[in-house]
């Protein structure tokens, strides 16, 4: 390990002009990066739970509880990357996310809840609730996919 | 809102066959998207900080707590990315991190006490300790990529 000034570590992990840009207005081209690597591992940590739910894989409770808390996090970050400024940089998210923003953001409140309550389900350790629950969040994020997303 | 089976949403938001192979063995090409996900997630969340503890932004405990937060559920996640079938992969990760996986566990392990610390300095709300704290990260980042990162 070689020891260096916590300014080039930075700018090493963060990329050149990150740190200084962070609280300033981020790249759109950055924002959209930052949303697609959200989506990226809701898919990572929500595939698992779907496969349970569709009896694909066998039912594994430490696994849901786990994969549930990290979609309840996961499910607050980079909303704020769906900036009007990233309208243009390409990806499949449709105009209207930009022009109908309310309806954005109740999709997005549609799936909190659906998480939240995953969440709940996984805690009370009910097999069936969990699954249900499960199908709720995964029909959050198509309804979401089908108004906002392109196929 | 189109009414979809859950099936059929789910391929189409995890992408066809995701599902399937779920708790099976995931693809070497996703596993090294999902722990490049992270990363850029971690770099969201971490770079407002680095500003403030460089002085570059105003310090904001509001933001400090919850980017903390982020950064100690993120930091659990995707180390299973780094899979031996992905070392064909192209991507920035050097070979050692597959042939000396100890000590790549070791530099993971240091990033986490790194964080756990972060989220106590948060919760105390001791500007100084909050900004030294986030050095110790910005530390175990930069050390970590030193050694298994291709600049």
């Amino acid at each position: 390990m070689k020891s260096k000034p916590l300014a080039a570590a930075l700018t090493l992990v963060l990329g050149a002009g990150y740190a200084a840009t962070a609280l300033a207005q981020v790249k759109p081209e950055i924002l959209v990066k930052q949303r697609q690597a959200k989506m990226v591992l809701q898919a990572k940590y929500f595939g698992p739970l779907a496969a349970m739910a569709q009896g694909k894989a066998p039912y594994d409770a430490k696994v849901v509880a786990r994969n549930a808390g990290y979609l309840d996090v996961l499910t607050e970050m980079a909303w704020d990357g769906y900036d009007p400024s990233t309208k243009d940089v390409k990806s499949r998210t449709l105009p209207v996310a930009y022009t109908n923003a309310d309806k954005f953001k109740q999709a997005q409140r549609q799936l909190e809840t659906a998480v939240d309550q995953l969440v709940v389900a996984a805690k009370g350790g009910d097999e069936a609730k969990v699954k249900a629950a499960v199908g709720a969040v995964g029909k959050a994020c198509g309804s979401c996919h089908d108004d906002f997303w392109e196929n």
